[in-house]
């Protein structure tokens, strides 16, 4: 027996399919399922069930949510006129905790040639529809710092200036608590490139 | 809305109490599950299911098997005269892959006064039962080389030498292709200690 038993090995093959698991922490995994009691390992198995039969995407903004459109688009009380661009509903959740008050649009991704995402892969098209209807003012967008999230960014803005609205991108530079001694030299270009007058 | 809908948030909790997972991989599963088709999300829930279903303990060694007795147990063609000792399925699995044939005992475990694992809690009792048949000769305790692996491995020296069972250590030194600079100062020692004429 060089291996574990089936049951084993295709639990360790779903585990493995995971982001960020390889065989070892797969292994571990399924070992930790298996110690489990029947009632613990239910309301595993039915947490994934339900996050599969209720979740949905909101036809607005395409965030994750239980209804539709969600709780934020629904929201009558938040500024319509600011929409916030962002790859993800993790970083949409990030931006809501600053307090921000705007809207949000997920696109779903970051424009990334290697990983074989295409701009057409984005929820970009749903983004312009909303832009028609005049009421949005400004889009801020808020992908990664990184090479692929400016591509994006740039491309939003090819699309987007001609339309008239105001586009703009968060700022890159130094941490808040950070050490200009361990930063490196794209985020300091960076930090003075947008520098501010001190007023 | 400063959290993710109930559904994505139970998910969330239920991977966090997975070991070595912490919030951020909880929730880059949570999305994984939520990315997944019906058919995916079934094929892992199905896995859980199966395991939780049909995996057992071997009545004999405490393995992780489909059938009781295991398949390791059941081979009449291995050595039944010498036992090796291990605390989980996996280094038993590390242990197969290099040919031993002999056969194994699970304890589930090591002796850890920290994390409150006491040696009746254990499936030592199990393992004296096996030794009562006079057909094992030697016992090869093959726990960690830790100091609960260790001591588990004094405790078991205490319980089996008085039954006039040969018991032995694995070997402890500096591993095959490593490199002496790196090595700590422990296991260096226990290199020497270990040493062997050369024939």
């Amino acid at each position: 027996m060089l291996k574990y038993p089936e049951p084993i090995s295709r639990l360790n093959g779903e585990f493995k399919k995971m982001p960020g698991i390889g065989p070892k922490s797969a292994q571990r995994l399924s070992l930790y399922v298996i110690g489990l009691n029947n009632i613990e390992a239910e309301a595993l198995t039915n947490a994934i069930i339900d996050v599969k039969k209720n979740i949905k995407r909101c036809s607005i903004c395409n965030n994750l949510t239980v209804f539709d459109p969600c709780d934020i688009c629904g929201d009558n009380s938040r500024d319509k006129s600011i929409l916030c661009v962002v790859s993800d509903p993790k970083d949409l959740l990030a931006i809501e905790k600053t307090g921000f008050k705007g809207l949000y649009h997920v696109i779903g991704g970051v424009i990334s040639p290697l990983d074989g995402i295409r701009a057409e892969d984005l929820k970009i098209h749903d983004l312009l529809k909303r832009l028609s209807g005049n009421s949005v003012k400004e889009i801020i967008v808020a992908t990664n710092p990184t090479v692929e999230g400016e591509t994006t960014a740039l491309y939003l803005t090819k699309l987007i200036k001609p339309l008239g609205v105001k586009i703009t991108r968060i700022a890159s530079g130094l941490p808040v608590g950070s050490d200009m001694d361990f930063a490196d030299e794209i985020t300091i270009s960076k930090s003075f490139e947008g520098r501010r007058e001190i007023e």
